[in-house]
Order: C-alpha cells, then structure tokens, then sequence
C-alpha cells in the first residue's frame, strides 16, 4: 500500500493526500446510508494531476472512487469498506475557464459547484437551467456522472443535454479533450453521451462545455388544483400546446404530501384549499410579467371550464412565485421530519402515470394497510419520487428494516409492468446495483458489461456501481 | 456464397433476397459518388427477420451494410465493390406502431419515411420538427443512424434529441428492446446515444421511440441583410435573447450564393436588394400570427437601430413565408446547375464563425485564384455548409478532381484551428473515414475503437465506415 500512496504523493503533492484523522466526509454519504473506509482522500488540483493519479492506481492495481459534492442518493461517490479505494476529490478542479457569450456556452471544472456555475451565467445576463436541491453544494462533475434531473428539465432537458463537450481522464489515465462547444458534430460514437451517466465507472470527467441560455425576461408560477393523476395529464397537455417551451415547470403534489408540509412548516402560505392533488406550474416568458399573467390567466380558466382543473391561484410576485416552489421543495423536508420512509425515484411514460398511481396505490393498501404515500415529483417528465411512510404512530425505522425490500419490490414490479424506470434521476450507484438486473432488459446489460469491460479492462473504475 | 444466400432466404423468404437484375437503387447513392455491389439485397419485413439476417450473417462470416432511404451524402449506406456484402434494406419495417399524444410520442419503424412521420404527427396537431431536404425518401432509421441535422435544430435539436428511445439488433443478431418513451432513464449507459451516430456499424436500429412536440400556433419568416458574418452573429444573439425558444429558424446566407439561386430560379421573388450576408429567421408563435408579427417588427426594428442589420422583409403570408424558405433551399440546387462542386459541412462554436470565415475565404483566394465560395448553413447551429465552386468560366470537373483534397485540406485544417469538426451533420461514412484521424482526438479515436471490437468483435456491421 505505501508504495501507491508514494505515487500518489508524488502525483498531487503530501498535502493533498490525506490518510488521517476525520475523512468522514468523504467518506460517509450526506444521507448516512454508506460509510465506507478509504485508502487514501487524493485531492488533485489539475486535470493532468487527475491524469497522474489514476496512472498510478492503474498501474498499482487500485481501484478509484470519483467524488463532487457528496450529495449523491445511491451510494455511487463513497468508497466501499475494504479501505483499499482511493477516494478522488475533484473539488479543487473548482476554475470556470471560459464563458462564450455568441456561442452560449461556459467551460466549467469538474469541481465547480452548481449553484456558483448558475451565478457565473446570470452575471452575463445568461441561464444554466439545470436545478435541483443539491445545488449549494453539488458539483458540475458529479451532475454529468450521474446526468442530474431536477425541476427544469421538462423545457431545457437534463444534465445530459445541457452539456456539449467533456474532458475525461480515461481508465489509461490518458486525457481525452473532447471540449468542443459545438451544436453539431457527426464524427463517430457519442463518446460524450457515453460518460454521462456513467458514474464514474468509465472514466473521470474533469471538465465540461456547458449549454447556456439567454435568461427569460419574467416568470411566473400558478398552483392550480386537480381531482386525480388523469385531470393533471390533461392539463399538462393543455399548458404544453398553449405555452409551448413557456412552460418550464410542471410539478405534481399529492394530498398528503402536502399535509405534512403543512403539519411540519405550519408557517408556510397554503394559497389553495387541500384537494387529491395539486399541480405547480411555471411559466417562462421572453416578453415580461404582464404577459406571462396573462397567458397564464388564459389557460387556467380554459381549463377550469373544461372541468380539468377545480381552483388556481397565480402568484403575484416573484416573492409569492417563491413561496409556491418552497411548498414543494419542503416535501422531502418535512418526509424526513415525520420519520424514515421508502424513497422512490421512478419515471414512466406521462399517459401510464394515472394507471400507475391507481393500481400501485391501491396494492400498496392491500398489502401494507394503513400506509401513507407520500407521491409528487416533475410530472412533465414522467418522473415521480413515489414514496412510502409507515402507518401513522407506527414505528418507522421497523417499517424500512422490515419491509423495504418488499415495498421496493412491489413498486418497481409496478413501474416495469407499465413500462417505466426504477432510476429517473438519480442513477444506479451501489442501491440499485443488484436490484438493476431484474428490471432491465439482458441484452442491454451484456451492452453495458462488454462496453465497461473495453473501457475499463482492469476493473479498477468505480467498481461495484451501475454493474 | 450459396450457402449464406439459403440462409437469408431461409430468414426472410426468397422473394426478399434479391440477386439478379438491377439493383442500382441500392447499390448506387443517389448523388452517384459510390457504386457498389452487393451480394444480395434482403428486405425483411419484421424485426424477428432483421434478427435473424445477422444471424445468418454472423454465422457465415458475411458482413452487412443497413440501408434505409438511400439518401445520405458519405457512402455509409451503399455496398463496397467486392460483392460479398449483404445489402440489409430496411424499407419492409415501415409501420408507426404507436402514437401516445399524452407523452408526446411515437413508436416508428426504421423504414418510415421521414415526411410520413410528420405527416402522421401533424394529424394528430403535433409536430415531429426533424426536417431536411430529403425528408420525402429518407427514413427515421437512417437519420438516428447519422443523427441528422437539418432546419430546426436550433429549437429542436438533432434527431439525437428527438429520440427517447431504441429497438436495435446487435451484431450477435439479439433484439435490445429499449423502445421506453421515458423522458428521464437513469439506469446505466446510454446505449441509444451509442446507437444514435453509430452509423450501422454496431447494429441495426429497427425501431425508435420518437418526441413530439405540440405544433405551434403560428409561424412568421423574414429576411435582414447583414455586412458581415459578425453582423449576422449579433443578430442571432439579439434574437435568441428576445424570442427564446420562439427562434425556430436562423439560417445564413452569402451574397454568392443568392446569387446562383437568382441566375438558375430567376422566377423565385427577391424581397432584399443584394447584400454581402442575408439571415433568414423563423419565429414560431403559440399565441397567434398577430402576436408573430408584432415580435418580428419589434426585433427587427432594434436590430435595425443597433446597426446590426441594414434591411429586412416579413412575410406578409404563409405562402411568402414558404417562398423565403425556397430560396434557402434552392441554394444547393442552384449550384448544381451551376456545375461540380466541392462541398463542406462543419460545425464551429457561433463565436468563432466570423474569423473562420475571413481567415477561410482569404486563404482559398490566395490558393486558388477566382474561386467562387457558397458559404450557407445553420449559423443559429454554427453549421456552415462551406462550399466551394471552381473561377467562372473554369472546368469543373478537373477543378474538383485535381483540387478537392488541396481544398478540403486547406477547409479543415482552418476548421481545426477555430475550434470546429470536419461533419456537422451528415456523418463520417466511407466519404470521411481516411480524414478523421487528422482531425480528431488520437485518445477519442482510440475509444471509439475499443467499443467497435467490444460491440462487434467479428467486425461485419458496416465494415470501413466511421472507423
């Protein structure tokens, strides 16, 4: 073992490889479901550092765990506990290194946290859409690993397409300098496309050419409320034809979801009376408010006469607007205020979600009666975090120990039986690892297994996650 | 030969593996630069059958060529000379399976014809936005193999964004059945990104879950007359800022190239006076045509006072519109009335179109005396279409026989040297395979490599294209 943490010494410098004292922090996941032991926390501070350390675990036989933030859900960025993984921090690959106004692009780190890349584009008057709840201190590379969803996606996509170009250190340690900030570029594999989402196990990515786009002049948000999953697809098809890419948020709360956020965040403003559900929309417009309030003044009565929708409220500020988006943020908030629960990040066609949501709450019941469900998420892309809390005054670290497994396993027959994914968002990491298999198509996995074998011949990139 | 010919027979019955007679609609590209010959043409007419063709094929040792429509421009799609191909027509497979306007998506076949699919959308008021020249014979599986460009990526995006989803044969002639309308699928690699682009040479897609988006209300088309590339890029920006996702059109034209158009389809009306540069913009409007018009004027008039522009003409009418179009359009028509000549298709980043152009153009006059340059394209998706014609007067034929390499030498080497690739948008084939390693990343090379023997590690799908 000293003789890797000599190469990486000489890699990066003594001081940035630690091997004492608290490394909890790289080592313990933020939702302290993973703890695991490192060899060594290595902190480069250059992508040809990068390139030095993996050639020297390479080249020792030693096995990397690339890490951004930590904020990751699945366990795919804290090493395992043999204490033989080197946990790579790309946290100080933190530079933004260009940002190209005509051609609406910025060249980012792979340390650079979210929320500082939103900045770095609304100091020019631009947009980096990409949001999730993590963006204080989630990074740019760890987003791209695990190619991050969030509340934009349904106008502006995910990680994923909000990406034009990366550099990657190869499993060789070479550099591939794929930074091309271009819109079209047809010469072979979508190398790109193949590292995002591959969390970590193909290579590390150092830096990457981000999508901008021109910020909207005025937005504008709306609760609207629905008796069922089917009225709300009828009013994201309704908002989809009147708005087009106007409509830039489309987020469905159940009931009970948003009874404990009024139980935990009494505080928080209800501008609705509770019905089934409710749905959040936003309203993106490049002409300013009064059209924004007007477009969406239009729609929401055009889908009240239609019976689709039964009350509706418009926020009358950017104030109020976010007062909307924090009711709906403060769902898993106020989930983990009642106690432990069943998460669930699954995503299905948008048509299937009322069929889903019936037949899966109703055998959840049967087999589990008194539960309580806890459903929201972006409905616009078909992605619900369709969660499950223990019956009331129940005990809810019994329920997860002893039934998580049989809740998982009748929730995701479900979403295969209607044509879904039991990872939207948030990737496969080490929980969904061995679940994976029985829920995605064999020839698919052997694709993936030959590729990772051809990238990857040593094993030695994030081994154990995704495969 | 026999017995491999049994066997496809065997696979897609006799009247389906076409070996005598003329076969030139296959065997010939439609622009008549490559003339293969292949061992037979099989057509199947079912995915079962596509299977069962690589299998034969497999087990023969025989390598296969996929072809849809026939209309790509680098020779990927057309037999070698050997006559020992297997000409793989996917025209058979021409059914939309499924169209769920709830998810804003269609399940198509990879022999569809492109113009079919619009079709088939707009009848139900949605759009399938992927629109290019040869939409009336090019086919869905084609434009997912090259990830096809065309007039509406600057909204839209390429075909690559428009797919959510795959139905692929591999090389071990398996069905991967990815054909999921997710919008979010987090489960692993992204094997349809790998497909998309691939060209044929890592299998045979046979299937594609396509997006749709609503159609929009109205749709408004101008011309504005520009001094200079970096005239026509202010505009893009002034126009991307204002309009948003509105800006469905951005197209570029030189004043050359207007000029041929002029000279062969002098019937065709001409709103501007000649200018050095015109921009063709399209708006797309969910509000209505007034509303349209009214953005239009407003944009035009700032651009107008920022001296960006020095004219401009809005469509008065649908028709006005489509004859603005006709000209962009008539462009490549009108050069090859105008005789042979050498054509590009590169992407640079917007920013840098401008100096591209001036360094560019300069340097071929000093090259090649009283050349003639078509500079055209995508501008909003930095895709110029770089073309160059022999001086007047010149012989065509000898200009493009004895200087197309010393051109595209000079073409890509400026391309490299702004940051750009050598194909935007109609991929790499056989017409680019030798070039690419000048102009492409050694380590990008290499990985694509390691995924073609990963994929297909007997080497038969689509052999000497793309790698």
């Amino acid at each position: 073992m000293s003789a890797v943490l000599d190469a990486l010494r000489g890699a990066v410098g003594a001081a940035h490889v630690l091997t004492d004292g608290d490394l909890s922090a790289w080592e313990l996941d933020w939702r302290k479901r993973w703890r695991g032991r490192a060899l060594a926390v290595v902190r480069p501070g250059s992508t040809a550092e990068v390139a030095a350390v993996v050639r020297a675990c390479a080249a020792h036989g030693t096995s990397l765990v690339p890490q951004g933030g930590n904020t990751g859900l699945v366990g795919g960025g804290v090493p395992d506990a043999s204490g033989t993984q080197v946990l790579l921090s790309l946290m100080r690959l933190s530079r933004v290194r260009t940002i190209d106004a005509a051609n609406l692009t910025m060249t980012a780190e792979a340390g650079c946290v979210l929320q500082a890349v939103q900045d770095a584009a609304a100091a020019q008057g631009l947009l980096y859409p990409l949001s999730l709840a993590a963006e204080g201190s989630c990074t740019i590379g760890g987003t791209l690993a695990t190619n991050a969803g969030g509340t934009q996606v349904l106008r502006y996509g995910n990680a994923r397409e909000l990406c034009l170009g990366l550099e990657v250190v190869t499993p060789a340690g070479e550099i591939w300098d794929g930074l091309a900030g271009l819109r079209k570029d047809n010469t072979g594999y979508a190398l790109r496309d193949l590292y995002i989402g591959s969390e970590g196990t193909l290579g590390v990515i150092t830096a990457a050419v981000l999508k901008l786009h021109p910020a909207p002049a005025a937005q504008c948000t709306a609760l609207a409320a629905c008796d069922s999953p089917a009225a709300a697809v009828a009013l994201l098809q309704l908002a989809q034809a009147r708005l087009g890419a106007g409509l830039t948020g489309f987020e469905l709360m159940g009931r009970f979801a948003l009874e404990l956020v009024e139980r935990h965040f009494p505080a928080l403003p209800r501008p609705l009376a509770p019905s089934p559900w409710t749905v959040l929309l936003e309203l993106s417009d490049t002409e300013g408010e009064a059209q924004a309030r007007a477009r969406f003044e239009a729609l929401l009565e055009a889908a009240f006469v239609a019976g689709t929708i039964s009350d509706a409220a418009i926020a009358e500020s950017m104030q109020q607007s976010r007062q909307l988006w924090h009711l709906r943020e403060s769902i898993p908030l106020a989930q983990a205020e009642e106690g432990l629960n069943i998460k669930h990040d699954i995503a299905l066609p948008v048509s299937r979600i009322p069929a889903f949501v019936a037949a899966t709450d109703a055998a959840l019941e049967r087999a589990f009666p008194g539960v309580r469900l806890v459903d929201f998420g972006h409905l616009g892309d078909g992605n619900l975090h369709y969660n499950v809390q223990c019956p009331a005054g129940g005990d809810a670290a019994a329920f997860l120990r002893e039934q998580e497994e049989a809740v998982n396993a009748l929730v995701y027959d479900a979403v295969l039986a209607h044509g879904g994914s039991i990872s939207a968002e948030h990737g496969v990491g080490a929980l969904k690892r061995d679940t994976l298999p029985h829920y995605k198509s064999a020839v698919a996995l052997d694709l993936m297994r030959a590729v990772k074998r051809a990238l990857d011949p040593q094993g030695l990139m994030n081994p154990g996650r995704v495969l």
